[in-house]
């Protein structure tokens, strides 16, 4: 099969062993692929990882010792965790110290015609949502994470800061909390997307109220963390949505005197993300850049990381 | 002017005392009103209550000693506080031991061609909100307060138990959390309004599976509650919204086996209830049953008792 393996350089490999599934667990034929910021920071060394790319996906069950899956078309959680240490059995899987995790540590991922998923990983996708819209189901999911974390109050001030492509799905998740919310971002054209929602947005450079009682960073960067610490109330919460690159300076002591929670937040819930596709509550179809043909994968990373790219699709 | 006045009998006046505002109140023209259950109630002898009735509605400021309120179309928080004492301080206004409460106790309400209400319980409507959506602002907020109290994770179980039209409204709060939600009614008519909108509904008849990590009972009924109460898990939380006749029978200690947390929750916060109005994430006009002028306010007060009536709207 076709598959767009890293291993140290970037390659799209034609005879790529098709992979055969074990117990419990499904052979998944991708349909649509999504390429996450996460996959270029794996190009450039992140996580170690060697193998084929890609965990955000859209497919059909081809193979499974369970028949009921074949033929169902899903998406499926990343993490694959033993499901039998305490982690697990604390009801913690993505926190599972044995897991693997598809396309980004020890596990192949869905840049590729075929993928192995965990039969207790997937899940059906309704048939009233395209496949252009259930490739979002995994950052929807880690978008909808933060309410699972953090009890945000009807009548709380929110502040996101970043605009890029996750930072636009927690906009949106968080805007149905009726929260007074705030976006601040770099790129007017994706700040316009939420505004036609009704989400108030501002540049980065425009001064910004300080005081929120919420502070969503989604910037990955240094400067956003800086900006989004200042902006948070003392006892506020401070939520990294999103990974950075090597260590940050971070005054610690700020944070004690200030009382602020910082809440680190990852993967996410796939039913509600799915359930808020299938009620339209949240728009994604709107956040896709541009689709590729599978056999030009490394062009479509190539233009995920072009400086305010939304989400690049590939389709094997 | 003309006002609906309970003085334990229903009465239209045609000549009742047009308020004069004192200093930081407005003298609001009632564009339009709602009736609520508890109005229902009062005439029933609840809070002893004589005097205007009508807590819900939207209208325009004619007068006020700060002249920047004249001519806004307004709706109004109905707890009118102190502001000074140790409640207030702390925050909590819609606590205050002193409050009076618009329509409800020892300050006259909007079934009327005018009331009086404190400028800081007036809140701007947004032009793009009709009147007949912002007349659910004061019922809507309510709704909200359940989130406000309870950090509802998406991942999490909830049920609604009562199709009523608070219950209506609580159901679409809670379905933009993205939780997997139930609503439990008596009507097929109301719940098909929610089923439309891809909430899960069943009739309170057919077996409800337990467990629930969250249930609120909107049926001001013993049998609600006992329903609610058998739905929720061990450590789940049990939300009451709406108000009780008398005393009921409770058995506290399977409360405490369970560890289940009972709250109580009534009025909620206006802003974000008109943000999602404004955002068109909530449909109310589909609860409207009835309008009628006020000069049938009697007639209007007879529809909304009747079973299964949604919301009766009453224009001056």
């Amino acid at each position: 099969m076709r598959a767009l393996v890293f291993d140290g350089e970037l390659h799209l490999r034609e005879e790529y062993p098709q992979p055969v599934p074990g117990p419990h667990e499904a052979l998944v034929r991708v349909l649509l692929a999504g390429i996450c910021n996460t996959d270029l920071e794996i190009i450039r060394g992140y996580m170690g990882f060697r193998g084929v790319l890609g965990h955000e996906f859209v497919g059909v069950v081809e193979a499974a010792d369970d028949s009921a899956w074949v033929g169902r078309r899903v998406v499926g959680e990343i993490n694959c965790a033993c499901g039998e240490c305490p982690t697990c059995r604390a009801g913690r899987p993505t926190h599972c110290p044995q897991r693997v995790t598809i396309g980004i540590a020890g596990h192949d991922g869905a840049l590729a015609d075929y993928l192995l998923v965990p039969l207790s990983n997937l899940h059906v996708v309704p048939d009233s949502i395209p496949d252009r819209q259930a490739v979002f189901t995994e950052p929807l999911a880690a978008a909808l994470e933060v309410l699972e974390q953090v009890h945000i109050r009807p009548s709380e001030r929110v502040i996101v800061v970043g605009d890029g492509k996750l930072g636009l799905l927690v906009a949106q998740v968080l805007m149905l909390t009726g929260c007074d919310l705030l976006v601040i971002g770099r790129h007017q054209e994706k700040l316009s997307l939420l505004a036609r929602r009704g989400i108030a947005t501002q540049g980065a450079d425009e001064p910004a109220r300080v005081g929120a009682d919420v502070v969503v960073d989604c910037t990955g960067r240094a400067e956003g963390f800086a900006l989004a610490r200042q902006l948070v109330r003392p006892r506020g919460r401070l939520v990294l949505k999103s990974t950075f690159h090597g260590d940050n300076q971070i005054n610690l002591t700020s944070l004690v005197v200030d009382e602020v929670t910082l809440v680190g937040s990852r993967c996410g819930p796939f039913a509600p993300a799915l359930r808020l596709l299938e009620q339209g509550l949240v728009e994604v179809e709107a956040l896709i850049d541009s689709e590729y043909p599978l056999a030009e994968g490394a062009a479509a990373l190539a233009r995920a990381g072009t400086r305010g790219a939304l989400k690049v699709l590939v389709r094997p």
